[in-house]
C-alpha cells in the first residue's frame, strides 16, 4: 500500500455533510442559455414552468445567481439514510494496473435505487410535497431514475407514475417490480394512455420507445391531471444542483487528506452525474482559483457532446417541453438497440453544454464493449459490480492511469462510479458470451437526426 | 429524532476495525458436540478432515478454545474495501411505529454479493491460497454464498466450481450471471458430472435439487480432483469465527456510544449470520459479564430449531459428509417449493444448537407472507429494499418494537439485516400480485423426514 494514512474509504462524519447545494451557475460570466417557450421562441417565465413544474424547482431552475441554496432539514436527514456515500481509494486497481497514479472513486451506489438518482428524486419529492400535490410523473430509461424517484415518493406519501420506456420495461422486468415495491405505477411507454402515445404509436407500430417519447407522455399526463406536476432525473440545472452533493462531499473528503485531484472523470447521458461531481471543482476553475482536467464520458453510440451540434432543440419527441440550448444529436436520435444501459439522451444538460463550449472540460466517447471490459476487470479487482453507465467512466480513468505508467506521472485520478450493475445482468451476459458488439452512428445517420432541429 | 447524538449511521474508523476473530466455543462450558466419521462414529480428526478442508480451516474448526484468533492481513484489506458495515439507527421505522423502543442493524448488503457471505468467503478463500491450492468448490442456494465465493476466488486467483440448486438456477440467471463475471464455472445441482449426481438423478427423474444435493457433489469434486477442497458457506464452526467479524464492529460501534442493547435478533437458516452477529454478545453472557434476549428467527417453512431434533445427522443428501450433531428436520427434508429465498437448510450449526439447548438462545418461527409484509414495509420507510432472509429478523424485529409500544418500554433492539433483495424480485413480483402463500409442514412430513436420520 502507497500511503499508509489514507484509508479504503473516506467518509464524512454526519455533521460534516454538504448544508447546501451548490449552483455552479453563479460562478459562469456567460450563463447556460436559458429555456425556451417553442412557441413565442421567447424565455419561459417562471409562470409558464409552474404549469409543469413544482414551484420552488422553477424558481431553482431559473436561479443562476445564488451559489448556495440550503438544503432542508427534511432532505438533509433522508440524505442521512444513505449518505455520505464513500469515497474509495482505488488501492487494488493501482497495485494491479501497476500504475504510479492515484485513483479514488466516489461511489454512489449504495442505496436501493443503486445510482446517484435518489439524490435528486428526494429533493423534487419534497418540493412537491411542500406545495401539497398529489404526485408527481416521470420517465425512465434503464430504470434508476424511476426507482429513485418511487423510493423519494413513498417516503413523502406522494403518487408516482413513471412512464418507462418499453424494451427496458420489457427487458427489466425486476426494475419494474423494485417500483412497484415502493409504490409506483409503472407503464410501459409510448402507451395507449396518452394521446401523445396513441399518436406515436399509430406512425411508428411496433416501436420499442425511447426517453424521448417517454418524457412527453409523462409530461403529458402531470399537466392534464389535478395537483400532478412532471419531474425529471436529469438534464435540468436543478438536478445539477442537487447533484452538486455528490462533488460537495467529494471535495470535502479530499480536502480532510489534502488531497488535489488532477484528473476528474464522469459519465455523462443529459449530466447529471457529471455535473454534480464537477460542480465544487469547475466553481474553483471559473473563479480562478484552481485548474482541473475534467473530461465527460460518452458512449460513442450516443455522443451528443463529441459528435453532436450546440444547438437549441426540443427536449422531447413530442415537441411539449421547452426548447433548451444544448449539445444535441436532434430529439429524433435514438441510439441502436443494441447499446446497453442508460447515457441514451439525445441531448445534454444546458450547463455543462455551456461549460464544455467553453473548453472548461474536455469530452471523449468510448465504444461498449470495451467499457465492459474495463466493468469487468473492475469487478473483479475492486469487487463492485458496476452499472454500465458508470463503467464508462472506469474505462477511462483505467486509460488515464495506464497513460501515467508510461510517462511515471504520479497523477491523482477521481472518478465517479455512479452505480450498480445488479439489474444489467442481461448486458452483462451478452458481454460474456462474446454476443456484444459496438454500434456508432455513420455521419449520415446524424445528419439525419439533425434535419429536425427547431429553426 | 429522539437523540441527536447518535448518528444514522455509525460507522468504525479503519483503525477500529477488528483484528481477531472471537471464537465463541472458547467460552462455552459444554462444547458443542464434535464432527464424527459416519463410518466408525469416531469424531473426525484432522487428518481426516483435510481430505475435504484446507488445512488452517480445519484447525479453526476444530479449535474450541482459544477465543481469539487473528485475522491475516490479507484478509483485514479485503475487508477494508467493504467493510466496517454500517450499524443503522432505524429512526424512520421508530417513528412510523411509533414506538419507543431504540431500533438499530448492522447492515451487511453493502457489497456486490449483497450479504453477509463475503466475510467468511474470502477468508475461505485466502487459507487455500496460501495452502497452494489451485481451486474451491461449493454449493449455493439463494446465490449469495456462490456470488461471494466467487468474488472471493476472484481476488486471490483461485478456480471457483459451484453447484447451484437447480430451481434457483433456473429462477435466477442473474445471480449465475454474476457468478460468471467474477469467472466461476456453475452447474445446475444435481448434474451428470458426478457420480452421486447421477445417482439423485436416476432415483428422482425431474429433481429440481436442493442443498443437500449439492453440497454431496461440490464434495464429490473436490475430494477427487488434484489441488481442490470443498468449501461451506454457513453451519461450519470456522464460518461463525470468520462470521464474528459482524458482531464484534456492532459491539464497538454500540460501545461507542455506550449503548446496551436488550434484544438481538437475527435469522437463521444454518446459522452464520446469526452466529457471527451474536457471538461477542454471547461471549458476555457466556462469560456472566451481561445479559441480552437472544432471537433466532426461522422460516415456518423449514424450522430446524423450533420443530426439529437435536441430534446427529448427515450434513448432506448424499451422506458423504461427517455427521454433525444438531437441531436437524433430517437430511431429506426439503422446503415446499412454495418457499421463497435462502434459510432452507436442514440443519442447523452446531454451536448454535448447543447454545440454544442451553437455553442461553431462543428461537421463533415466521410465515413468508408476513415476512415479505414486513419487507415492503422496511423497503418504503428505510429505504433498503432486504433479501427475504434477512427480513425475517425485521419481522421479529417490528413484532418486538410494537410490543414496546403496548408495554411502553424503551428497549434497545439490535438485528441483522444480512442482505439486499435484488436478485429476488420474482418473490416480491409474487407478494405483489397476491400470489404468495405459505406452506408449514405437517407433523406427519416431519416425522417421515426424521426417520432417515442415523442411529
Amino acid at each position: 500500500m502507497k500511503n499508509e494514512k489514507i484509508p479504503y474509504k473516506i467518509y464524512l462524519e454526519e455533521n460534516e455533510m454538504p448544508k447546501s447545494w451548490y449552483n455552479v451557475r453563479a460562478d459562469m460570466q456567460k450563463k447556460p442559455a436559458p429555456l425556451l417557450n417553442p412557441g413565442t421562441k421567447q424565455p419561459m417565465t417562471a409562470e409558464e414552468l409552474s404549469a409543469v413544474f413544482c414551484d420552488e424547482l422553477v424558481q431553482q431552475e431559473l436561479d443562476d445567481t445564488t451559489p448556495y441554496i440550503e438544503i432542508p432539514e427534511e432532505i438533509r436527514n433522508f440524505y442521512k439514510m444513505y449518505r455520505p456515500s464513500p469515497l474509495v481509494r482505488a488501492y487494488c486497481l493501482e497495485e494491479k494496473l501497476g500504475t504510479p497514479a492515484k485513483i479514488y472513486y466516489k461511489f454512489e451506489g449504495n442505496n436501493t435505487s443503486g445510482s446517484h438518482k435518489l439524490n435528486s428524486a428526494i429533493a423534487q419529492a419534497y418540493y412537491a410535497k411542500k406545495q401539497g400535490l398529489k404526485g408527481v410523473t416521470t420517465e425512465t430509461g434503464a430504470g434508476q431514475w424511476g426507482t429513485a424517484l418511487s423510493m423519494a415518493c413513498s417516503y413523502f406519501d406522494l403518487d408516482c407514475k413513471v412512464f418507462m420506456v418499453k424494451c427496458s420495461y420489457e427487458q427489466k422486468p425486476f426494475r419494474r417490480e423494485v417500483m412497484r415495491t415502493y409504490g409506483a405505477s409503472v407503464t410501459p411507454s409510448p402507451s395507449e394512455t396518452t394521446a401523445i402515445g396513441r399518436k406515436i404509436l399509430a406512425e411508428h407500430p411496433g416501436t420499442t420507445g425511447s426517453l424521448g417519447c417517454a418524457i412527453s407522455e409523462a409530461v403529458e399526463v402531470a399537466v392534464s391531471s389535478e395537483g400532478y406536476r412532471y419531474v425529471l432525473g436529469s438534464v435540468l440545472n436543478q438536478v445539477l444542483l442537487h447533484q452538486s452533493v455528490i462533488g460537495l462531499e467529494t471535495k470535502a473528503a479530499l480536502d480532510k487528506y489534502g488531497i488535489k485531484p488532477d484528473i476528474i472523470i464522469g459519465c455523462a447521458g443529459g449530466g447529471s452525474n457529471l455535473g454534480g461531481l464537477i460542480a465544487p471543482f469547475m466553481g474553483e476553475k471559473l473563479r480562478g482559483e484552481a485548474d482541473y482536467r475534467i473530461i465527460a464520458v460518452e458512449p460513442a453510440s450516443c455522443p451528443s457532446f463529441t459528435r453532436g451540434v450546440y444547438a437549441y432543440d426540443f427536449c422531447d419527441t413530442g415537441m411539449v417541453c421547452p426548447l433548451a440550448k444544448m449539445y444535441t444529436l436532434g430529439s429524433d436520435f435514438i441510439p441502436s438497440a443494441n447499446h446497453a444501459g442508460g447515457l441514451r439522451y439525445h441531448g445534454m444538460s444546458s450547463t455543462l453544454s455551456e461549460l464544455y463550449d467553453q473548453k472548461l472540460m474536455e469530452a471523449t466517447s468510448v465504444t461498449q464493449t470495451d467499457v465492459f471490459q474495463a466493468a469487468e476487470y473492475f469487478a473483479r479487482v475492486e469487487g463492485i459490480l458496476p452499472a454500465p453507465e458508470s463503467s464508462h467512466a472506469i474505462r477511462v480513468a483505467i486509460d488515464e492511469a495506464l497513460r501515467c505508467k508510461e510517462t511515471g506521472e504520479e497523477k491523482t485520478i477521481v472518478f465517479g462510479l455512479t452505480g450498480t450493475g445488479y439489474f444489467d445482468m442481461v448486458a452483462y451476459e451478452k458481454f460474456h458470451n462474446g454476443e456484444m458488439t459496438d454500434t456508432i452512428p455513420t455521419d449520415e445517420e446524424l445528419e439525419a437526426a439533425r434535419a429536425k432541429l427547431p429553426r
